[in-house]
């Protein structure tokens, strides 16, 4: 089990030449999810090699433009690549009129199916799930409307101890589905095997949480508890806290208080304002509150085993 | 007098790390207009030191997104940079829509004025003008309702002849003006000075003409008749004519015999199909049949005194 986490984009407000707005792009299980989409997100895709056809799900967080305005041309660029697969774009209520009224000036189509998942709940709810991956919403404190996502694997089957099969001649490969899902195995004497000592527990799930773009919340933390990885934004450090609490943003300090009492395995900032001319002070500021943290930066891959 | 051009995109379709979607800046008097505005293009005017509050008119030919989905990220990066002067937009009818329905529903702003002056002629028409320039459409011929953009120099003052001047003690400075306009000068003693004879003819008005996106159009020859720089869009070589034809675009022979047709003074072309590897083909093509043709290419400056 492992999870992978592509930084195309980390910086916030306008695009720059070398500072590309949010945009993520996760691999769990067998899903390509990405996650916001500023303006540059396709060429960023390009940059780093990744398929396009791979991604079916799009998550974005709010319609504030450094998070959407490559959406458009993203959905565009599908249709130009011959894209004939669904896509379903999970977003706030207002982002199919966002999406529709641009295709429909300029007398385009998708040409595939493009599914809308408006999302307007103020509490935390499941948006997608299959049999191995589930992603909830992170309600968020921001100017608009604003979601972070939690991707979760699912507690998946129980692993074959190969060691201890191998003693009983009576169990064949056909029964090993059973044994993964917990089933004790039956001797043709009759006697029973314990599925506990012919298995090992399933590999622990993952989890990551993306939370961009928020003040500083509390009300996260029964969410995000112990997760693997987690994004959080550091629009600034703690010398304009008053201006993050204005903005509605986070100082680096602040979401590194937020991994700490999440008790977080692993914390990744990003979303810097340009008035930092370097990221360093982010780092040094967020450490001292919360040791694992790391700084996000374009094509930086992050991967939990 | 001078007129510079700079591409900043002159690629079709799909944005990539080094080919961008069509956008241009001409510096003409004391104008500095946007001419398209692909994704990205804020970027290439960082990338290019263009001082963005310079830019007072955006002029968009259509709503093909590799024209236009730029334009909602620098209406947004205009507010952050705490602009407070009027911005015109020049564009289909629709543009407004376009633009209003994203900030609305990014509960954003602009923070400053923007006049939407929608377009829905099909003949050519003044769109604007001052005292020294004069800015015409050209309807051209695409899939969607597409205009040209025609700019012209207005005729401007006549040149003072110094040496002639000085002959006569009773022509002051404060006189300068009148014999600028065209007057002749009245000598104490009653004689006449002809305007000619103190004057030389005001420098020739340059004028550029922007065509893209446009199939063959023999009906805009009579409005860039003679232009100094004509921009003619060649998304495909001669080989794929017949794509041409159903996708209404050009091919580089078609952008050469239209500025031969026009008796224009220098082509460049640009709007390239991604499915070329290399451009010189392009070049090659377009001057077997006119000779004074160049390459659009991000960054290039094209000056024309």
């Amino acid at each position: 089990m492992s999870l992978k986490l592509t930084i195309l984009g980390c910086h916030s407000a306008t695009p720059r030449e070398s500072a590309h707005p949010t945009s993520q792009l996760l691999e769990i299980k067998n899903h390509t999810f990405l996650i916001d989409c500023g303006e540059g997100t396709q060429v960023q895709l390009r940059k780093y090699k990744i398929k396009f056809s791979k991604i079916k799900h799009i998550f974005i967080s709010h319609l504030h433009g450094d998070h959407v305005f490559g959406l458009i041309g993203l959905i565009s660029t599908f249709r130009l690549l011959n894209r004939e697969t669904e896509i379903t774009v999970h977003g706030p209520k207002g982002i199919k009129e966002f999406i529709v009224t641009q295709l429909r000036l300029s007398e385009s189509y998708a040409g595939y199916p493009i599914k809308f998942h408006e999302l307007s709940s103020k509490k935390s709810e499941l948006i997608f799930e299959d049999k191995k991956v589930a992603v909830y919403t992170i309600p968020l404190s921001h100017r608009i409307y604003t979601n972070g996502f939690m991707f979760c694997e699912k507690l998946g089957e129980r692993n074959l101890n190969m060691t201890e099969i191998n003693k009983h001649s009576g169990i064949e490969i056909c029964d090993y589905q059973n044994l993964k899902n917990g089933k004790d195995f039956k001797l043709e004497n009759g006697n029973i095997i314990k599925n506990s000592s012919l298995t090992h527990a399933p590999t622990k799930p993952l989890s990551y949480a993306f939370c961009s773009d928020t003040s500083y919340n509390e009300s996260i933390i029964p969410i995000i508890n112990k997760v693997n990885l987690l994004y959080h934004e550091a629009t600034f450090l703690n010398d304009k806290i008053d201006l993050a609490k204005t903005t509605k943003h986070s100082t680096a300090e602040q979401a590194a208080t937020i991994a700490k009492k999440s008790e977080v395995n692993e914390l990744i900032i990003g979303h810097y304002s340009s008035r930092y001319k370097s990221t360093d002070d982010f780092l040094k500021e967020a450490q001292a509150v919360f040791k694992n943290t790391q700084l996000a930066k374009e094509g930086k891959i992050v991967t939990i085993n």
